[in-house]
């Protein structure tokens, strides 16, 4: 059981494993800048809504370093510019403005410091914090999520949401890794998750380094699976949470989410509660990315389309509130309504935060 | 416009377009002997219910002949041993069995027949009947099926049911090419179907052809288009009906059916009758073709999951008659109670064959 690290931070270097080219081949990249650090967020070759947040806040690191400003008051402005330029990378995970604001406000804190160094010292803390606060709330998300899963369960999910997409374990195969680690036997079902297939490449390859029955299933064999009895609970990740409960995730959730209700299976969201957005009042508020039409018409990098198609690339779809069982935060399980468990969870780590800050 | 054939006989030479191979090139290839059938038909060179049967008839003409027997009982004999091979080429469409047992009766009627030659005759027009049916059958579900179609709908669809899939136009794309002709403008969503990929490699080939304005989806995205309200109606085919309503067909059309539902869109089954089998009182009862683990791990021919990995691939699944607004065949629209409504289609349908015969 090897840990599956998405990223790492050393000496100032920002090294990420190349996510694109998973299972295939493993190889890891330096970024060196915030060009860098775009393009792979853009790209995917890092991604996952927490793990794009933690490497957005090293971004921020990189770029201002590299801009060499003079003063901590120029140095803050250029945070501003790099924290602005890396939230054009992707529209959907409300983790990456998420992580960028926590730097903006280092920034704004450490905007006094009378050395630059010092200055670009207190970003890189609250990075290399980001990263670490992530590792500990999928730790937490994976305990909380681990009694929900019956032994002897069917568990299917969707996408990636392992230690791929986050620093640490993950959230939704942080819950699956916990169930079994607490001894539950349990099988799980992947869906491959087209068009860019991270539940075929990543979380089959997760699964399989974790030791876990597993078995992948084209996306649209799911309402079979349930059907058949295979089923008796769904974790998915999210990447953003609207203050209602509507959860932004993969294409393909949604309606997973449908067919959960219809065959009487429980449906679990695990996140961190960083990505929930309070200023989004229900899902229709959330954007959603649409992905270039050359991911649809090919397959694994193979053209499957006749020259000329066209196709839609939606790469979200929002889960209703009312389609989900609980919502699994690193603050234990929310359940409806949920204006008010997600209000009173964000007020609880407020509280602990401010605590620790005392 | 080009007309788009899976199959031609001529001088009694059975040729197929290869599918597996489509869109990229256009392969011919004739079919020598009834294994050369079987293969076609196992491996999807020849796939959709209605030319599978077709295919599966001309591949009983070759058979036999293959044979030389001397006398119409020892060709008799041959039929049925020929015809028994075929069918164990694929389980679930019953098109197959229906088609070869039309090809037992016709050998049974011709056994007295002095000349082996005027046997095969025999077995070579029925199999050449079966044809034509088809092509004036999926005119008739073309025409039944096109009131259906809301003028300005977008229409999703999902596999391949069009002129590849049967001998003639088709069904579920019949309905779709039949509407267009009837002058309404529709927007046809197909949905890629993995794992072999006949909406994006076949279906939207064939809308190509046919001018109608389409977009390829990823199977996991038609929860997301229902939300989205860029559909008004779904039609899809089917492989085997059973006496309740009950419809077999690929791997995904019940989910779609499932998510129709839960958005009020209303799900249309098209085939011909001859799809229907009154021998399954209902969908437990029709055998689902599990195909190779292998088909799911890789896409487009390039291995995506890691080595090792397991999958689950069943080709089909069963969409429950309370989920189908309607079953679009030859002798109409079909509606609920399916038990009244297709006992009363086979019962006319049998009239009219009768009368044919008198």
């Amino acid at each position: 059981m090897l840990p599956v690290e998405s990223l790492g931070w050393r000496d100032g270097q920002l090294r990420i494993l190349d996510q694109t080219l998973l299972p295939a081949r493993c190889v890891e990249r330096t970024l060196e800048c915030e060009k860098a650090v775009w393009e792979a967020i853009r790209a995917l070759r890092v991604r996952g809504a927490p793990a794009i947040g933690v490497c957005a806040a090293f971004g921020v690191v990189l770029g201002v370093r590299a801009r060499q400003p003079d003063t901590a008051v120029l140095a803050e402005a250029a945070v501003r510019d790099v924290a602005d330029y890396l939230a054009t990378s992707r529209p959907t995970a409300v983790n990456l403005f998420w992580a960028l604001d926590r730097m903006r406000a280092a920034a704004s804190a450490a905007r006094n410091s009378e050395e630059v160094e010092a200055f670009i010292g207190a970003l890189d803390r609250e990075a290399v914090r980001i990263w670490d606060e992530d590792r500990q709330v999928c730790r937490q998300i994976g305990e909380f999520g681990a009694d929900l899963i019956p032994e002897g369960a069917g568990v299917l999910t969707h996408c990636n949401t392992g230690g791929l997409a986050a620093a640490g374990e993950g959230t939704a195969l942080a819950v699956i890794a916990a169930a079994r680690r607490a001894g539950k036997t349990i099988r799980v079902y992947a869906g491959e998750t087209r068009p860019l297939l991270q539940g075929a490449r990543l979380t089959m390859w997760e699964l399989g380094q974790l030791g876990i029955e597993s078995y992948l299933i084209c996306d649209s064999a799911a309402a079979h699976l349930m059907r058949s009895g295979k089923v008796q609970a769904v974790v998915v990740g999210a990447d953003r949470i609207a203050a209602n409960g509507d959860a932004a995730n993969k294409i393909g959730t949604y309606g997973i989410a449908l067919l959960a209700r219809a065959h009487a299976i429980p449906f679990y969201v695990a996140a961190p509660l960083s990505s929930v957005d309070p200023d989004c009042r229900d899902g229709a508020a959330i954007p959603i990315e649409e992905r270039d039409e050359a991911e649809v018409l090919a397959c694994a990098g193979v053209r499957t389309a006749p020259e000329g198609a066209r196709a839609w690339n939606p790469a979200f779809d929002i889960t209703p509130a009312d389609c989900i069982r609980g919502i699994i935060t690193e603050q234990g399980v929310l359940n409806a309504p949920y204006e008010a468990s997600i209000a009173r969870a964000l007020a609880d780590a407020r509280a602990t935060e401010s605590a620790a800050h005392a």
